[in-house]
């Protein structure tokens, strides 16, 4: 008994502590603007955690609209989920770009959805913009870095932005205020497992 | 213009190289069977990509089920927005561990909504479950780990399972297909933002 009181006195200290240190923090974060997030690195989980914030986005009642880079030909719970919430989703037609082959298309596909993407950027209607696997079109040189950048950067005060995909390149780590990198410790997919409807698509 | 064919062509043997390793990749993989996810780290995104995954499940016309253990008083955008697609949540009512500061009350609470979890974990009728913040109740001993392992374990063999949260136990690691880690690089809430409606919660 008298262990057990002695326990919880610690653990009541040691909670006491922690309340104290996160309500500091609290305290100190009074800034009310819009963020940008890249979530990025070779783990599983970059595109389901920008999805799973337009989800709570629009449980709040706000907009928020996605551009799918290259995933777009791929038949997606989310989307099917999300559009009947009113997000618009714009959508790179050509799917991943090791399938095509083909640079030129590429280029051409990524500038056509781009022009959507700037729109959803300039507009203050949209609380939130995911732009879902933008990284590998920086990577890949397919849009123009500083063009990219330029619109995230004067993009409406309240707005926040999502970026997803491996390798995020300097400039958009430094650009953003929250920088998530996903390893991977482990993967189902190698272990020989399949990719699952509902799970991974 | 001769460069530029250069560039399509080198462009275009890297890309079928690409897709030779990635529809090996895929050959490989034939197991067909429910996953067990842990999303764990201290970076930001892990419950975002719990629910962006819940998200897809319900949007191909799957059942899910989800239990919050620990953020359960909080306004989530995400819960108002799956409720509405019949997704039952299990919540534990008590909020932040270090807001309570009564580990007993805080072991009860878990206990309760664990019950909960079970009931999720047997039925095969979910094609996902998701344990939002499961780590703490093992890393905080305030649920019996081999119980909550052996419920994984034994759940419906189409059934898949994601665990979120910071500091993943070793067991939960080994038990999982696919682990994912998240590292902060930055945060917004230390550059002084404050967490944000329809983004952070």
């Amino acid at each position: 008994m008298g262990k057990t009181m002695d326990e919880q006195e610690r653990h009541k200290r040691k909670a006491q502590k922690q309340k104290e240190k996160v309500d500091a923090n609290v305290a100190r974060a009074q800034i009310e603007k819009g963020v940008m997030i890249v979530v990025t690195g070779n783990g599983k989980g970059k595109s389901t955690s920008g999805f799973g914030t337009v989800a709570r986005c629009v449980g709040h009642g706000y907009k928020a609209a996605v551009v799918q880079f290259i995933k777009g030909k791929w038949d997606c719970g989310e989307r099917s989920l999300l559009e009947q919430h009113d997000v618009p989703f714009a959508v790179m037609g050509t799917g991943f770009t090791w399938n095509t082959q083909d640079r030129a298309g590429d280029i051409a596909a990524a500038e056509s959805v781009w022009e959507q993407a700037k729109k959803f950027l300039a507009d203050p209607q949209y609380h939130l913009v995911l732009l879902d696997e933008l990284t590998y079109m920086l990577g890949y040189d397919y849009l123009d870095k500083q063009e990219v950048l330029d619109a995230i950067k004067n993009r409406p005060e309240n707005q926040s932005v999502v970026v997803t995909g491996r390798g995020a390149v300097r400039e958009l780590r430094e650009l953003a205020d929250t920088v998530s990198e996903v390893k991977e410790e482990k993967h189902a997919f190698k272990a020989g497992i399949k990719a699952r409807k509902g799970v991974d698509w």
